[in-house]
């Protein structure tokens, strides 16, 4: 691998399906999708086995990739309870793996994710999906959706650090 | 340690604080509390680095203890939300560590619970704590609350194996 800035794995944590991204930013400031996929389990397997799996899965991609950083969405629920605790299992496995390997952890909610990719809160799925695949110069819109997913929020994180650093340096 | 049949670990999931008893059965059929306590986490801590104390402490019980089974409630939550993704993240980190030792992984609904303990699924808090107390010969009622918890989802599985096993042998 060639030495990168900054390398973050970003990603969409789910029991049956986890999106994620590795995004990398060269020293010349530009962006490269080093890798993008999804973790998929079997449904009829015990729940702890699956989660097994994905933190095992998640562990692999950590350790090929070396990134500094996993960014996750900040979750919110309207009223699916029972889908919560899933998904915060899922989350919970995710987050294991980052704290196991001593990775930064960055929150980001959807319209922070919109807001550094799109330029603003509002924008929607496909204008967020055309930015990344401009952002990262694809031929074409990564897929599937929970994988674009992943990708959206490690590009969040390192615009969102990039931001952060200009405003140091102006302040 | 004596030999005994079979070994349980209870656990009630929380991120600030997990409840855990470690029961055994003895070769005659009795029940001996083996642990019991409450694993904390801090506050103020981020919460990867909380899932990582809570998963690394319940690895720790599982290796001294060496249970047979990890025993948790089906979670069933009403309203909220918030706390239905902090408690499956916590229950994540608690069910990959019994994956990851390739425990037996047992889960009982709040009346399952009651009704293995006390007989009947409407028992109160009291009624359970109390059956805990004299099913395990112990001087007092086990504190806190989450531990006394952890103990009763343990007791649980170890009763509901038992009949079970007597039923089959009935059959």
């Amino acid at each position: 691998m060639p030495s990168y800035e900054k390398i973050a794995l970003g990603i969409d944590p789910g029991t049956a399906t986890t999106g994620y991204g590795v995004v990398a930013q060269t020293a010349g400031g530009d962006f490269e999708l080093l890798a993008c996929g999804v973790i998929r389990t079997e449904p009829h397997t015990a729940m702890h086995q699956r989660l097994r799996e994905l933190f095992e899965d998640l562990r692999g991609l950590i350790r090929e990739f070396q990134p500094d950083a996993m960014a996750v969405e900040k979750l919110f629920f309207g009223r699916n309870v029972t889908n919560a605790i899933s998904v915060g299992q899922a989350r919970g496995a995710a987050l294991l793996a980052a704290a196991l390997h001593d990775l930064e952890l960055a929150e980001y909610t959807p319209a922070e994710v919109k807001q550094a990719i799109a330029g603003y809160g509002n924008a929607d799925k496909q204008q967020i999906q055309e930015m990344v695949r401009r952002l990262l110069d694809l031929p074409a819109i990564p897929r599937p959706d929970d994988a674009a997913d992943g990708i959206a929020i490690a590009l969040c994180h390192l615009q969102t650090q990039r931001y952060r650093q200009l405003v140091d340096q102006a302040g």
